[in-house]
């Protein structure tokens, strides 16, 4: 057991470096302006012109900071893991290493419909792979003993919020792009509501059986 | 306990990730001279022109290693750790890897008023931030049992100096720029004296009621 | 013991940081289009002209994920090192680390033969690298006890399995440069097939002398 | 003890992690180039031009791989740390996180006295750094019990060697400029050198009083 529980470790460690150095490498795609004036009026306009940017920057580092953190609980949940998890989290990883560039496009072109599409499209892959991995992580004998059948099944749920937002900002960035961003915020409210939704459903679940 | 021991280690990796990043990116922001001639003097000339980088590469060096320090002492002062300080700890990384940015504007455009205030803005937040974390993370049932409320007092009072010198700059940066980031150098000064301070405070609060 | 534990744990950590950055800056080669236009056709197209640096993004990704989840495998059998594998762990990182300008390479110069010769180049001498890491690290003091030699014997074998690829590759990039990536497809079954036979071969060592 | 355990270890931790990011960033200094044509020659040209730049990340990979793996070695030996090394560490982290602007300052100019002078400079005081960081870690109470006495006089004086070599470096800097650098394969040679004298000297201490 303790082998499994140091190579799940190393897993976990691999993965959270590829988050980090995804999160941190958003900044690079931000181009420094350089002015040859000292003029104020001139720096806050161009600071101005980057707010595309800025915003992309934010926007990206809460998407892959709430990756993580869901990384970080599901991950936490287990003692060991199977190996078919092995892909599905790579192929994760490799969305979030993708995240940059598709950030990059957008705040490089802001408004423009195929970069917003694009953008929508990258989350939309990155929530489902997460659904994936959580789904075949969270199963019977790899998960820490004493977890009850509600968190998990609230923990499972609660991965939909981003797959969900994903698709409906795809379809914002079709009619309004650049706008949809704003429907990425729905995301907190849609992850409660998932999770308090696969909570309850799993106490019905279990109280079925007593009361037949 | 040890559920939540190695949730909090990774999660310390997490961070500690994200400031190593962070830390080394400040470097290639810094753009290498590539000239066509061999003449020495051409090329003392060409590192001369890069001094304001190399100040700005060992000046946010300097504090982003000073954030990983205090972040490394307090957490390691704790045995578990709140879920309310994920996100407050996310939003410190978010500013920590907005370093290179800020450190390349300021770099790029030297004695220029706007990135200097902007600099000086970003090292204030960083500081806000750390400090709310900080005010967070040090509470009753997560602190390691043995640490005395002096330490503990003295290790939040000391996050302060950061804001303290970071808020000093900003205005200096308005009437001098450039100049105003040799006002930073008070940051040790500040933060031994914050510490002193709040460990002083904390000894008289415990002594009060044994005299009275 | 212990000591050796942590320290074969801190080589683990330093390779799979190095794995993970080298992932991860597979994406900064890819440049981000910057139209002045709001046309989708154009977005369509400037994204279509980048297939190229996506495939090498998608394909590296797999190649190096594949090199970490081998070095992940066979350094979870190992409970010490010895100081000889040190070095050509470094030469595989190095080789890892230079992925990246490899990929790039090839993808800014798409079905152009001397890229994609020093694209499989670079394969190959990180699979012989590796190959040699393995065989020097699999020895019997260092082996976790409870590992059966049937194991051991697959998983070197199987390291066998992307120098054969690539070396084919390699002849490929010379007649249909560009298509012989294709080659690579192979991968997962020479491994799995070189992994059956030195199973095989080793049980067949072991039944010998039962034998005779 | 396992306090400190643990805070010894998170410092290793972030020390490897700027290393490694820092390794890994020698690559994305070589520009890759990017033709228009398809013919052999003219890439066997560009691969060529290349070769200063080749040689740099691979010099520069065996140097901070080199300081890795002493920083391996000494961290080691430790049970536990002086809150006095941590700055120490950071100015060595500092000068290795500049390791990719020297080296690409160096091969971006060939043969350039002034960046190969940068260069031999940014050497030494790595070493220097070195040097300082391990007399300072390598005291009584931190060092791990059971390590002998010879040992970590070996360790001592076995960091004399990259500073000697970078020393010499410099001075062939300003005689043979880019030459020199092949002054550096006496590293290996220096240090094992040095490293048996200590040991050498070591004993012998350890022996006059016996025969006095």
């Amino acid at each position: 057991m303790s082998t499994n529980a140091s190579q799940l470790e190393r897993l976990t460690f691999f993965s959270d470096a590829v988050f980090a150095i995804a999160i941190t490498l958003l900044i690079i795609e931000v181009h420094v302006p350089h002015l040859e004036t000292r003029d104020d009026q001139a720096y806050w306009q161009a600071l101005h012109m980057l707010q595309p940017s800025f915003m992309g920057f934010v926007l990206s580092f809460l998407v892959i900071g709430a990756l993580w953190v869901a990384h970080h609980r599901v991950f936490g949940m287990l003692v060991d893991y199977s190996p078919t998890i092995m892909w599905p989290n790579m192929l994760l990883l490799m969305t979030v290493a993708f995240m940059p560039f598709a950030t990059a496009l957008m705040s490089s072109n802001p408004m423009a419909r195929v970069p917003e599409l694009f953008y929508a499209c990258t989350l939309l892959v990155a929530g489902l792979l997460q659904r994936l991995l959580f789904a075949q992580a969270l199963r019977a004998p790899y998960i820490k003993p004493g977890i009850s059948s509600e968190d998990i099944a609230a923990t499972r749920w609660r991965s939909l919020g981003l797959p969900t937002a994903a698709a409906i900002s795809l379809v914002g960035a079709w009619c309004a792009p650049g706008w949809n961003n704003f429907l990425l915020l729905s995301i907190p409210v849609l992850v409660r509501a998932y999770a308090a939704f696969g909570r309850r459903k799993a106490l019905r679940l279990q109280v079925v059986p007593v009361e037949s």
